[in-house]
């Protein structure tokens, strides 16, 4: 691990859609968010729809009747990747805060090991939205031979004290929940109440302001829906906030989510070397595109800019793509109409 | 009270400034945001410096030389007003959730009541920033006859969703702090634990990402100022937050901020009519200053602007000021030098 300590017999889950070349030369691999799995999209071993539907798959930007596209489940996840809920082999129990101190570089690492397990050698791009382009920005700075071309979306050359604040206020929710316990929640019975704040908060954070006052304005719930208790929700949006909670909360193990979140506060490029520019001088991609939209206020576009500007020289073609989406930060989720030709056109070059 | 029930033996603490005139008619009434008290400035009988200590005083912008300025504690507050932590005559034990619903209409009726028992039946203007821009806004349509001006800085003439959502959020995190007992925490030991972080919640929205990228980076705090736990405070950023956390809690009582977060989100001009336009309408102020920041997202620039928009008509005469402060919602409080002029401006001709 890159800040010290060892992890023995580290699983890494990923999925993946279509099948290597001949050359095997044909390989693109997923980074993603905080949250999500490595089920980017459906499949015929599994058919739910994944995080990213509309863009991976046959005929889709991301196609896999072209590309052999692995997603990765992130180091120190909880959906089938080693993380704080898995079992330490030299305990039996949990890892829990045993674990050591997770960087993005490190699930970088993950993501390089599958593909040398895989068989691949080379990929023709890297690709990550959110804490996902922060992984694919380190894994083409730390492994620079590999991959060709890079996609980086909504995310960041380093965690601004903004952003910083806000992750730091989401773990505060979940330590101070008692049921957190130091870590050492049994599990299936940890910091409901803690995580559904922070759940909260992200969701705050993913959207916008001006896509909530089109969407909602100042709509009030019907009586029915009311609890009565003091304070209860009264307007949609807290309705939506609650909805969006209740989904998260029990799919997701809390001390994973405080070390992932960790990590991102702990990126910074200029680790590389000790400048922006001289950890930006070790990316290896040449065909690279940068996504940012501008109703993002967690992961600025501002900061996509930078990261544009800071990789255009060395010979490198580089694209900066401005999005309008309202959506905030989540757009790449949900804002398909902006963001599916914009990764198709990268993808019909590299 | 406006949404039904009645308040007995009501206080409203107050303090002022300066002397009425003999025609008593130099007043100017002063609202204030969520959290302060009365003590706006330092005054002979409080030395100590009031929250707007460089705006009101003998030659000031707002100069108590000219004007009898009247700063009042919001109803609902726990600085003198009664409040959910006063006592219920009924009972002997605070009001807690008995308290009726409070509405911002109901802060400026305490503030109308101070008037008249101030023996004073007209102002130059009423003035007031964030809550208190709403109170003094409901206070010029509730009571058009009463006050010639009006100064309303960065608040809106209602709350929009995404604001709800952050101040709902913050209520919820007090809430399901255990100490809160559903309101029925003995006095001083309350949930603090809730209370903190929806006071850090709080400096997040308002202040700006811009500012702390500036301020603070990615600063890290010095090792000797590590605790050492896990996930323990690492950037000056946490550092930062936790000091303003720490001062606030313990200070304000929390089912107080719980009645005045929620007037806020309750507060509409459209209830004066039925729509923005009558609503606005109502204003009895025909000169007024309507002031935004533009790092604002709590209260968006857009907000006042729209409000500016709204007043300019019936032979009113609407400045509007637009500020490149970069602090946030809370500029008026800390970037004096944008402000004083501006709000010197506006009382040279009220």
């Amino acid at each position: 691990m890159r800040r010290g300590s060892v992890l023995e017999g580290v699983s890494i889950a990923y999925e993946t859609w279509g099948e290597p070349n001949e050359a095997r030369d044909n390989g693109v691999m997923l980074f993603t968010g905080l949250s999500p799995s490595a089920h980017a999209a459906s499949s015929p071993q599994d058919q739910s729809p994944g995080w990213w539907e509309e863009m991976v798959g046959p005929g889709r930007p991301i196609d896999s009747n072209r590309f052999y596209v692995i997603c990765i489940n992130s180091l120190g996840s909880c959906f089938g990747s080693t993380g704080p809920a898995s079992t330490n082999p030299k305990t039996g129990e949990p890892y829990r805060l045993d674990f050591p101190i997770l960087t993005i570089e490190d699930i970088a690492h993950g993501g390089y090991e599958t593909l040398k397990a895989l068989g691949l050698e080379s990929l023709r791009a890297v690709a990550g939205s959110s804490m996902g382009g922060m992984t694919a920005l380190a894994f083409t700075m730390v492994y620079p031979q590999v991959s060709s071309g890079l996609l980086d979306i909504s995310a960041a050359a380093r965690a601004r004290p903004f952003a910083i604040a806000l992750r730091s206020l989401q773990r505060e929710m979940i330590r101070k929940d008692s049921k957190w316990q130091e870590g050492n929640y049994p599990p299936g019975d940890g910091p409901i109440a803690g995580m559904r704040l922070a759940r909260k908060l992200g969701m705050i954070t993913y959207r916008s302001a001006e896509e909530w006052l089109h969407r909602f304005g100042r709509e009030r719930i019907p009586e029915e829906r009311r609890s009565g208790d003091a304070f209860c929700i009264d307007f949609e949006i807290e309705s939506y906030l609650e909805a969006h909670a209740n989904k998260f909360i029990g799919q997701f193990d809390a001390n994973c989510y405080l070390y992932l979140s960790r990590a991102m506060d702990l990126f910074d490029v200029a680790d590389h070397g000790g400048s922006l520019a001289s950890g930006l001088d070790k990316v290896g991609a040449k065909k690279i595109l940068v996504v940012g939209v501008e109703s993002d206020f967690l992961f600025p576009v501002a900061q996509q800019q930078e990261l544009a500007q800071g990789l255009d020289r060395n010979g490198r073609s580089v694209q900066f793509a401005r999005l309008g989406s309202i959506q905030g930060h989540d757009s790449f989720l949900v804002d398909m109409d902006s963001f599916r030709p914009v990764v198709a056109d990268f993808f019909n070059t590299v």
